[in-house]
């Protein structure tokens, strides 16, 4: 078994092993609640066989909000005045305004029209629409075939039970060395969009699955939850819990398009998560965008609302919001691509070697120790090739049990792989102790 | 009645009302001490009933001040040889040096010289000159009647009591719902001159005639005393409650000219009373002057001594020492107009409003809450206008108990209008609460 | 006896008398240990009676290090193959690699080249090289000579003895009112090379005679040391009452030659050594040049340490390892001149006087107190002229317990020396208080 803070992330599956995955999950209509969320967690469950899954009655009161009824749909398709079927479910599940009311009707196209949404400026898109906390009903269409439609009675049908039930989500705790905890969070709540977000829980899958292949010191905590209500009511769930245990957490979304890394700060953009975040982003993808706390709007909102106030940030690639392609049907596996979910998941591993390895450093010696005896040092004096053994002494004089081998690195322009290697042998010596970071 | 911090300051007396009550008190010759002092603290009372007059007897020990004697003067006036009064303090007090002696005699020219003061290089004014503590009497006249006088007998006369006797001042204290204070301090010790300084205790007295009318949380304390040993006496008496209790104070001088305001910040330049200043002018004056401590010149340099060390700021028209009719006839009820008296009053008001309805916010919720099932966000999904909303979440994501609404305002790039609009609104459905700021 | 912080430094003496003692202890063979350390001690002594000398045995463990064995050398030299001395001991202690263990016997050129020193880009001066904890020997020659090395038997004899001993170092504590401390440390170890290494025990042995002969209210430490081992051995003696009492300390090398001044901050950077030195330069050596920590070399390696952490810096003239003349035979007493010592001296001097008349200013009175009355402000007013006394009342009104007169002078922009003038007639008016820093 690997170290995670250690080895190479080779372990980690393939681009294409997660495209094929998010293959079989995008067809799937989820929504806050309903079956389509239980039938995304089952194949998940098959991947991460320790996913627990936790089912919360309709009507739970949580915080601030009520857990809604359970949303189920069979069919629904608009009929035009021929009886020809223009707009089908079958055919996408973004049709359907997300929790529409069942209906079986005949309308004027007046009528309907206040029930359609397009985007007139993205004429060949399906726009992706809910209505969760207000009863309706509606269907979303092209802008294209919309101005096609022609005067006349159209028949609607949604089938669709909208009803007391449950609230699904599912978490898997992967237990480390310490009880120290790794948050990451994601959403489940999407129906077929592919970037926002199936990329989300794609990536946390396989991450999920090499953190348990690998040998770890923090303990990692996934949550795969409807977004803000699922949130809400895992954070009330366990805030006491999570409030003691996490030292860092990321909020996982919009994880597989190609386009550069987004970085969106927790509220004070000073906790360990950010810090990690930023430092691994800085040496790894120089050229990611840094968005203000103001321009949040996942999950983050509630992980760092006040009361809250937890240590977590958001890592993503194109950010929601920004991309043409958002929360619509043109946000598909044709957007998100292999290349794109290989490399954001090979940045979370590197986000989780970096904490793994992350240490404090304290020398043990009063004084310089005495490196030449130990073979550590030019042993001829004179001209003596300071430069040789900077990087050494300098580790040393600078190892002060407030500082980490990149804090180092910054302080004195050593090349953080050499002072890794320096650490290890001067561990090895005996001549550095190393303790465990916490907040 | 209004409450103090949210009502438009349309109550407040106008200029010229405040214009005709400076003309009232213009000819009076105050000092340090005497009846002039008294008559204009009765003056005052007639409009703030209230108000309170104390006597400290001469001789009084008091930090490293002793109360001085008290000076009463009927006439002066200087003859020259041809018996002609060239020089009367019936026409203008300024012709006789604060605390002259009194003296009854005649003089060679050059003799007379000696007890002369003049400025060569504003021929046309007659400047201020005092000798408070060390005996000495003399006279003040311009340049260019100087330069006339030719050589021969000069009769002087001073008619005037230097004698034990009490030192006079006033306190109005203006009870809120707290009894945390707003402290503003002006002096009464000069003689017929307009913006330093009557302009201050007629801003001073209307302020507290338009507080007293107002609704109010703080309690507001009014000190119209001699400069200096007036207020080192104030101290005295009251340090430990003012220490205590006083949350942010205002020297009141320079008050009435037409120049652009100025501050002068506290020692440390941090003190809430700094804070209020500051950003008052900017949203208002954003033309001020802002000083340094180092060019202090009035009663902050007792607040703000060191182990005095209280909140207290000075917000000021031209600044005492800068314009050139300082501490001249020159500084007149021409010089002080109603627009200025006007506006200082409105700034001073505006202070106030400020301070009443400055509070820290907090959320009462933990994560968001649910706007919407509270009608307070657009409920349809999807392609939601986060800008809409942004305001409302921003501010209870940033509500975390110290920020008051300016801060978020500044955190958030919100206007503060609408942050004060929706924050009523938050507090109204129960998820916002405010307290009030202490230090 | 004059007062350490008041009075001029004209009690040093010259920089003649200083360049004579370093030529009498120029020519000794000092290295980690031996009779040249205790030769030159036993020279100091002379100056210094207080001096105390101490014998650590060989072999002693402390910290990481182990006291070595004793070398003393007698006779060193190189036959070439016609018998003729080319190197020799006797000419330039130089010549021989410091800690040579014995040997005699006759080599090829070839075999001899393995054991030679030389520099080919400076080709006329000799190489200082030593083999401290390595057993080896050597000759160190100029490259020009070394070229002219022909093929045949070369005879190499070295007259040593290395075995077990003791090391020696000394110190002298010049007691004050106070045992809060400044130490200064130098190193002894050093053969004949004048700026590093002899003018930093020349410079501290006049520094502490000096302060031997002023009064003073801080004790006076003065550690002459083999650099590294020594300190380690004194750390590892005194560390706990260093740590309790050392205020200030300076690590003297480099003090002799006519270069730029050289400041190496402690690790930090913010200790009170830093402070004062910093001060000191900026004001008389404001072209000196500000080295980083990381281009550290000399004892504040040991000083400033993790574990250690002592407010230690080093006030140099040209620093080791930059001037060309640096750990060769060109380090000489050409090099370092009578103008270069005594400007090192007074430097040091300054930051002795600096740190004595260093105070803490607190006013008495609450506000400001009244200097007419005390003949120590101007006592006609009206047209006062602030400026003459701005001073005064800017000393009082950030005397706040806070701050020096050196803080003072920046804050309020007055010269420090007017403000030590009227903190003097303050203090004598019992207006103003100072106490004595402590870290």
């Amino acid at each position: 078994m690997n170290m995670a803070g250690t080895v190479s992330r080779d372990g980690l599956v393939s681009g294409e092993e997660m495209h094929s995955f998010a293959r079989l999950l995008f067809p799937i209509c989820r929504s806050l609640t309903g079956d389509g969320v239980r039938q995304s967690l089952k194949l998940i469950q098959e991947l991460l066989p320790e996913l627990t899954v936790h089912e919360v009655p309709s009507g739970t009161q949580t915080f601030d909000w009520t857990v809604p009824d359970e949303w189920n749909i069979r069919t629904a398709y608009i009929e035009d005045p021929s009886g020809k079927r223009i707009v089908d479910f079958a055919t996408h599940n973004l049709h359907v305004v997300g929790y529409s009311t069942p209906v079986d009707t005949t309308l004027t196209l007046d009528e309907l029209q206040h029930h359609l949404h397009s985007l007139p400026d993205r004429p060949d898109v399906i726009p992706y629409v809910t209505s969760y906390y207000k009863r309706d009903w509606g269907f979303c269409l092209t802008h294209a075939l919309r101005k096609t439609l022609t005067p006349g009675n159209y028949r609607v049908v949604i089938d669709a039970d909208l009803a007391p039930g449950s609230m699904t989500y599912g978490d898997l705790v992967i237990p480390g060395t310490s009880t120290d905890e790794v948050l990451f969070s994601t959403y489940i709540c999407h129906p077929s969009m592919a970037n926002n977000e199936l990329s989300g829980p794609v990536v946390a899958t396989f991450l999920a699955q090499w953190i348990s292949s690998v040998d770890r010191h923090y303990t990692y905590r996934f949550v795969f939850v409807p977004e803000t209500i699922g949130t809400v009511v895992y954070l009330s769930k366990l805030l006491d819990h999570l409030k003691r245990h996490v030292r860092a957490g990321f909020v996982m979304t919009c994880c597989g398009d190609e386009g550069p890394f987004s970085f969106m700060p927790s509220r004070t953009g000073l906790t360990y998560a950010d810090k990690i975040a930023r430092r691994v982003l800085s040496r790894h993808k120089p050229d990611f965008v840094s968005y203000s706390f103001l321009q949040r709007g996942s999950d983050e909102r509630q992980y760092c609302s006040p009361l809250v106030d937890l240590p977590v940030a958001s890592v993503m690639r194109s950010k929601y919001h920004v991309y043409p392609e958002y929360h619509t049907s043109a946000d598909d596996l044709n957007f998100v691509t292999a290349k794109g979910l290989n490399e954001t998941l090979a940045i979370y591993a590197e986000m989780v070697a970096t904490i793994e390895r992350n240490e404090l450093y304290t020398a043990v010696v009063h004084g310089e120790p005495q490196l030449g005896k130990r073979g550590l040092y030019p042993n001829t004096g004179g001209q003596v090739d300071q430069g040789a053994v900077s990087a050494t002494v300098d580790l040393l004089a600078f190892a002060d049990g407030t500082n980490d081998l990149e804090d180092i690195a910054q302080l004195t322009g050593h090349d953080q792989t050499t002072l890794e290697r320096l650490a290890r042998v001067l561990v090895q010596h005996g001549l550095l102790t190393t303790t465990r970071l916490r907040d």
